[in-house]
This record gives C-alpha cells, structure tokens and sequence, in this order.
C-alpha cells in the first residue's frame, strides 16, 4: 500500500468552478483517493510522503490521441517539401528500413519527449507493436495501441493478424495500462473487404477501431472517384462506425458527415500543428463540438509536428478555430477539457482524464512560479495560451512517479538519445543521405 | 577589456549552409571578434573566461519587432471575447488605471520573460517610455522604443512632445543599447495633419516610425470610407514612408498594397500569434517576402497572445503560412532568418542578428542535448519546429551575460513577479473585478 498527498493548487477538470489555490489531493496505490482544499484528506490517511508544491498546478495528465511514437526518428529528417515526394522520397524510404530495435528505441524517445511534457497516455499507430508495448510497459506511461493496417499494401493480411495477437497479448496488461485498438490506416488505404474483416475482428475482441479520416483534399477526391461518397459517408455505410471509433484529423467534413460522426458517437482525434504544417486544412472543431461529438488533441508523428507537445498543441488548435472562426471560439478551458477528459473519452478510458475519487493516480504538476505565468489572472488560459512542455515538473501515471524535478525517473535518457542518433543517422546513411 | 570565448555548435545565420557543429567565438568587450571551428580563434586572443557548451547551439538573440511590453500586466486578464468588448470593456479600463510605476514593473517582468525565452531586443510602443527605457537600461537588454501617439485621443500632443523628449533624452544611451522611434498608433486614430507632423518631427530628428497598419478588416473599411483608400496607399499618398518604417501586422493588404510597401523599403512587423487570437487573419508574409519586403516577427502584447515567446512565434508564424499557401513555403531557415537578421533590418539596426566579426555579441545558447531534439538532422527544423522558450540556456547582450544555466543575472525575479501580481490584482480589484 503506498499512500501519497500532494499538496498545490489543483486543477481536477471536473467542471469550470473546480479549483482549489490551496488544495490537496490523497493517492492510495493507482488511485486518488481524495481531491480539495487544505486539509480535506480523509480521517485516518497516513501518507508515507507529502508534496509540498504550493506554486505548481496539479491537473490530469495530458492526453495525446494520435500518434505515430516511434516517428521521432525522422523528426528533422525532411521538412517543408511538397506531400507527396516528402512520402515517396523521404519518409516510406526510411521507414522501410526500419527494424523491431529502431522501433523500440524510437519509441522509447517519443515515451521521454511525452513525459517531460506532461503527456501520459498517448493511442499509437505503427508497426512492430509488441516493440511499442514493451517500450510503454517499461517507462511506465499509459497507452492505446494499434497496428497501422495497409490493408492495400502486400502485408495487409499479416497485419491484420499481428493486430489480432496484440489484442490476446496486451490487451489490459502492465495493470491496465495497455489496451489494444485496430488501426486501419485510411479509408484511401484499405478496401471494403478488409475493412468489413477488421470490425468482424474488432467486435469479436470487443475492442474499438482507430483510422485517419479526411485528412486532405487529394483523399476526399479519391474516396468520391472511387464510390461516389465522401470518406466518412462510405465508411458509415460500410457500418464500420457502429462500436467505439477514434477518427484521426477530420479536416474535410461536409455538413452530412459531421451529423453522421455526431449520430454515430465517433470520436475525432484532433492534429492541428500536423494539419497546418503539411498544409492538409483546418478541422471544423468549432462545429463538430456543437453537434456534441467528443475531440481530443493528438500531435501526430514528430516528422509532421515536429515535437510531441500538448501544451503546444493545445495553444494551436485555440489559435487555429479562433483564425478560422472567431476570438471566441475554443475558450481555455475547453480546450484544456480536450486535452484531459475529451482525450480520455476518446481513447474510451474511464478512469483518467479527471482528477477525482477512484479515478486512477495519472497527474502533472506544472511550475506557475515563472514569469510567463504572472500576474496570475486566469491559470487554465495561463495554461493553454502562455505554458510550455518545459514547465512540467512532475508527472505521475497509475500512482507512480515518472518525473520529479524535471528528472525521468523510469527511463535512461542519455541511452534513449543515443540510440535513435545512432539508429537514424544509419538508415540516413544507408539511404545515401547525409 | 572583458574577453570570452564560447565553445559551442555555432549557427551564425550569415547563409543557409554557415554552421560550425564544433565551433567557437571570441567576444570582447561589447563584439565579435572571431566565429568559425574550433581552434579559430585569432593568435594572442587570451579569454579570460571559457564557456565549454558542446551540446547548445549559439545563436544571435532573437528580435521581437512589435510589442507593447508592459502589457503583461493583463496577462490573462481577458481572454477569448469579441475584439470591441474585450478592448472597450476590459482592455482599455485596465490600461487606465496604469501608474508610471505599474509600466515599470510590468515592462520588466516582460524583459524577464523575454530574456529567458532568448529575445534579446524589443521594438516596443506603449506609453510612459521613461520608465520603459529605464527598465531597460537595467535588465541589459537592447531596446527600440517608441511612444504610443493616439493622434486623435485627447492627449495628441502631449503625447508627441514626451516622443520628441524621448529622443532627445535616450537615443542611442546605454552605450547604444537604447534608440528611438516615433509611435503613431494608426491610421484610424491618428489624422493627416498628425501624421504629417509626425513625420517632419521623425526626420527633423533623423528616427524612423513605427505604426499599426492594416491589421483587420475593421480598420481596411473605416479608412477606405473615410478616405477611398487603403491604410497603406493613404500612409504612402501622405508621405510617411518615405524614411525607415516598420509597419505592424499588415494582415490585409492588396496586390498593390504590397507593392507600395516593397518599393518604399516599409518593414514589416508579422505577428502571426496576436493575429490567430484576436481572428484578425493571415498576413501574405510569404508574398511580402517574395517581392523583398524585410520582414521580422513580433509577439505583440502578452493580451493577445499571451506570452513573449519567439520560439513559439517562428513557428506559429512557418504553420500559419503554410496552412495558408502550401507546406513548402517559409522554410526552418527563412524563418530564422525573421527572427534574427530579418528583425535586425527591420529594427534598422546594424550591428547585430547575425554571428559575425565587428558585430555586437547579441547572442543565445540553446540546450540541444533533449529529447525533443534528437535526432540531430537539421538544427534550424529543429529551433524553428521542435524548441521552446525553457530551451536556452545563455542569452549575453552587448558582451554581458544576462542570463547562465537559467538564472538571470540583472534583475531579481522573485520580486518582478510579486510586484507585478500585487499591482495587476490591485487594478482588477479597482475595477470591481475579482
């Protein structure tokens, strides 16, 4: 039994009021146990060690709902070319020569990058996923998985089964912080077929589905050529939508396709920095949430952001409604919202995403004793408009600590940075690039 | 005679393929003396101190070329509301209430912020300038000042006296470190006749001007009705840019617009977040840039953005135009080149932005050695899309260290913060605000 009472201002996300300036909040094993103000902890709590960080915020740990982990090894490696030599040239040829290893060790730096910035679940999509559980399980964050799914691609039956042995394997393990979701990429990617096997898959394992959805132009126009529908209306009607759904960027929905994803409870996993860096648009977030669909914020893979940051990301996606809409859209705290709670609702986890009893112990703490943060007017628009990843100080998931101080607690980072130096700059070699 | 040497990978932003993985710079007193690999120092160059940085990055500090420093006193204070009742209902009464006192320590609190997020110089235009360049003068910083002129408010005049006095009193003080502009606010808010004495009083005194122009469609309509023109072809039927100006936001500018300000040698002053926030829109940087316009970056107020930082400028300010023209446009490199050089010419100022003998030792160190930059590609992807401000380490201002390892050596944060808090929530409680 470990009993932890941290004592800071706390943030729980459990409304737009709840804030204590000077709260507690009481952790017993993997869950809180008690969440308020000075002095709320239940009678008889005997905490084995107390926090004392009366200037840090403690929220819920952030929530990334789309990423690409192991992607860090091209982080810098091609930026600011056209889409489609940037794919054909750069990043399949690299990611071609990609082994299990690489994977591990790239993961393994997305895993140090995410918990200095305060992120502590991310959902994954990629190949060699036991790499990835391994990666996740040893660093101790929590995770979704997937196995990306060409189902075009001459792999796209193997896949299909490595995702069905990821489910038996991980599904729930490391005390529930891995789950397991299918990952086929595209609807542009995989056929109708193949999409109609993995949800035969995906509601035999009663796991959910994750799959990029209208991310560009060029897809829209592909998807209408090919059945005269737009993405998300031909995978409604392929009944793919029926059971818990993450559908990445969804930057272009006609009116139709937001009643459907309102209608079908999908959930769209929202990739601002991604979207504008590559040029794709911007997502209509502004009206998805008005029909009540659920969104949470996802980097996508550092070759397209090009950091993990949701602290970033959070500061993006405001900014990026606000432009396209008005300097009303998006308030602070609603995008805090989707960065805790919208994530957990997306990625379907009931237990995190708030601060508050029974829910498990995943927490941050950020120093609000820095410049950038006075006067201390508002701290959620503190948070979303003025923050960075560098302002986290501790990061704790299921209880434990993996950040205190700035300092990584379960990972070694100069071997983490070493290896993915080494490892990419040798597939960079190999690709005769310098 | 001070003389330093710092051993670092050196990216001294004289040319796209100038960079030094191992280098070193000797600096003494307030210049450059020597930049290239290591062991190029010159023969007899005996430092009397050596910095040993072999993971960071050096770089010239960062230039924001528009802000209105002491507004970060409303950090926070209003957020996400419609542009006339956040400037009528909050903004304006709050900036009422301001003392001389309160701009001197709001001013410095940005300078803190500034240098620990690497800005080594400001344009600035607010009022109160004394104890602005005060505050300057002390922090060590490198400042352009510029006193706010509402021409059509009802303190016009005096305004401009305290502009001329500003002249006569800090251009060129603090061994350089200080110069002056004359501030027009507007063209909606300043008349012809103003401007025009604006502009004989800026020449009289051999300094340039620095106005808000064409920065949202309200203001494109308001002067087309009251003049039949453009802000921008009414400033230029005017005279006004006919020595050197910086022209802030030019959010909305036509064909012909552009071709005025490129053939008047107008800088311009792109604050890509304040834009986004206050949903003013997307200036065409990218067909400025084309027709050879100088363009830096600038924060604007921490009310509209809301925090100070560069890093998160450059990027906002490469996303935003690509989201706007496609994703090869304003390259990692062109963007620091905004940010360092492009700042530097905008500002009018010689001798710093670039790494280079004879030119004053302006410069940062950043702390590469993070996950969030590895693998190491490309250093200028990796500043421009994966750095943030708790990522520099070293900022030195005309030879003096105003910042080692994070800790500010010229002014006492600890009290910064507390008089800028007491002095904001005194004001918010003024005004019946809690």
């Amino acid at each position: 039994m470990s009993k932890i009472l941290i004592r800071a201002m706390v943030l729980p996300m459990t409304g737009a009021d709840a804030f204590f300036p000077q709260g507690e909040i009481c952790i017993e094993d993997d869950k809180i146990v008690s969440v308020g103000v000075l002095g709320s902890a239940p009678a008889g709590f005997e905490p084995e060690r107390i926090l004392e960080l009366p200037t840090d915020v403690v929220m819920p740990g952030l929530i990334n709902t789309h990423t690409h982990a192991a992607m860090t090894l091209l982080r810098g490696y091609a930026d600011d070319l056209p889409l489609m030599p940037w794919l054909n040239e750069k990043i399949w040829p690299f990611e071609d020569k990609l082994t299990d290893e690489d994977i591990y060790w790239g993961t393994s730096l997305a895993l140090c990058e995410m918990i200095r910035s305060g992120t502590t679940t991310m959902l994954d999509m990629y190949a060699s996923m036991d790499q990835v559980a391994s990666a996740v399980l040893l660093a101790g964050t929590r995770a979704v998985l997937s196995r990306g799914l060409i189902g075009n691609g001459p792999n796209g039956e193997r896949a299909l089964q490595e995702n069905i042995e990821l489910v038996r394997r991980y599904h729930g393990t490391g005390d529930g912080r891995l789950s397991i979701m299918f990952g086929p990429h595209a609807p542009y990617t995989c056929s109708a077929d193949y999409l109609k096997k993995v949800k035969v898959e995906a509601d035999r394992l009663k796991v959910g589905v994750h799959i990029h959805v209208a991310e560009t132009q060029d897809e829209i126009n592909i998807v209408r050529e090919q059945y005269g529908k737009t993405p998300v209306q031909w995978l409604d009607d392929l009944g793919l939508f029926s059971g818990h759904v993450v559908a990445a960027h969804c930057v272009h929905l006609t009116t139709q396709d937001i009643e459907i994803l309102a209608h079908q409870n999908v959930c769209v996993a929202h990739n601002a920095e991604s979207n504008m860096k590559l040029s794709s648009g911007t997502a209509p977030i502004t009206e998805l949430r008005a029909k009540g669909v659920v969104v949470g914020l996802g980097t996508d893979g550092a070759s397209s952001n090009n950091n993990l940051d949701l602290f970033g990301e959070m500061r993006s996606a405001a900014f990026q409604q606000k432009l396209r809409v008005n300097s009303t859209v998006l308030p602070a705290y609603e995008v805090l919202e989707m960065a805790t709670v919208g994530g957990a609702q997306t990625l379907g986890l009931e237990d995190v995403g708030v601060l508050a009893p029974g829910f498990k112990a995943d927490l941050i703490t950020i120093d609000m004793d820095q410049p950038h943060f006075y006067p201390r007017f508002s701290i959620p628009a503190h948070l979303v408009y003025a923050a960075h990843a560098g302002d986290v100080r501790t990061v704790m998931v299921d209880g434990k600590f993996l950040m205190e101080d700035r300092r990584l607690l379960t990972m070694d980072v100069g071997k983490v940075c070493q290896e993915t130096e080494t490892r990419a700059k040798r597939i960079a070699m190999e690709l005769n690039v310098k």
